[in-house]
């Protein structure tokens, strides 16, 4: 039984953007050795998220509605990041959590048929950082 | 330490079903033949969900009344699936997550006195998979 | 490779109350002697959350009016307790989720620069439980 981890860097272009991580956390798995157990994943962010869902990009411009829905503008949020109102970045970071984990078989992700891994930028582009531990045999 | 892993297969009959795990799980944890560790379920799904929470009728049908808050029938979705509009159940996939942990004492799941384990059918009845990862000593 | 589990207990005093953990959990897995691996966490309540953000009193605020809106009070709920309404504790308690993880490095938990771990109230000054499992070398 061994632990593995290390740090995916990725950057991200605007607001509201999925970026896909399946191919990174794969290498990550490949590169530990690890042939059955699981990887765990996290992002060290307060304004990002990670969610498990389909890579298809109607889903994701359908997310935009919901967050105005769940975090609309006009709520008298009080925080403010010197000067910018990222207060809804903090709280849908909240709803939808920031880890995830994912059985490994064969050295290899097994994620459900529709399913791929997200970061979610919920704030501005910015360079973000998703730890990945790789646990197993 | 090992590992064991295992899934689980439930048929749902209706739309926000909660289908209760428990039992199942117990009976994985029991299979493995672990007795201090832990316990990982995840579902390979876009379109339903894990929580963990009470076993009443009464939360799951408050749920319902949540679920179209927050989801609203009438937000212009583009999201469909073979003309069938699933969109609402992707986003409150997102929202309420695919998995979950639990630790395991003397080979029983430690559950809170009042908490259950639950797949959450968001779409329609299906066969639904959940993984079941157990690792301990 | 080991495994160490231990309760941590608090008492809350308000509803909608962040509770910092960073400190009780840090010293678990001091106690525990891994130096490289990571922490489960999870509540064992139906009527609480766990979540991993800033440590800042006006996002904990902000929380507060994010509640009203993802959960009001006129809808038309159907579970109570013992005559008190906490329908929507458990609404959210789903959504925020029950469990959290994270690595550990050198002996230290390895949090995002603005990241703090928190139990959050949903319902009335209680004493609550969270369950800490270390595992790792």
């Amino acid at each position: 039984m061994k632990v593995f981890s290390k740090t995916v860097e990725i950057q991200t272009s605007k607001r509201l953007e999925f970026v896909k991580l399946d191919e990174k956390v794969q290498r990550v798995v490949e590169e530990s050795g690890v042939g059955e157990g699981f990887a765990l994943l996290r992002c060290s962010h307060t304004t990002g998220a990670l969610v498990c869902n389909e890579d298809d990009s109607t889903i994701h411009r359908d997310f935009a509605e919901v967050f105005n829905r769940l975090v609309p503008e006009d709520l008298p949020y009080e925080h403010t990041m010197e000067g910018k109102v990222n207060a809804r970045a903090h709280q849908l970071s909240m709803l939808l959590g920031t880890d995830l984990w994912v059985p490994i078989q064969d050295g290899r992700l097994q994620l459900g048929t529709w399913q791929s891994l997200f970061f979610v930028e919920l704030f501005e582009p910015r360079r973000r950082k998703v730890e990945v531990l790789v646990l197993g045999e």
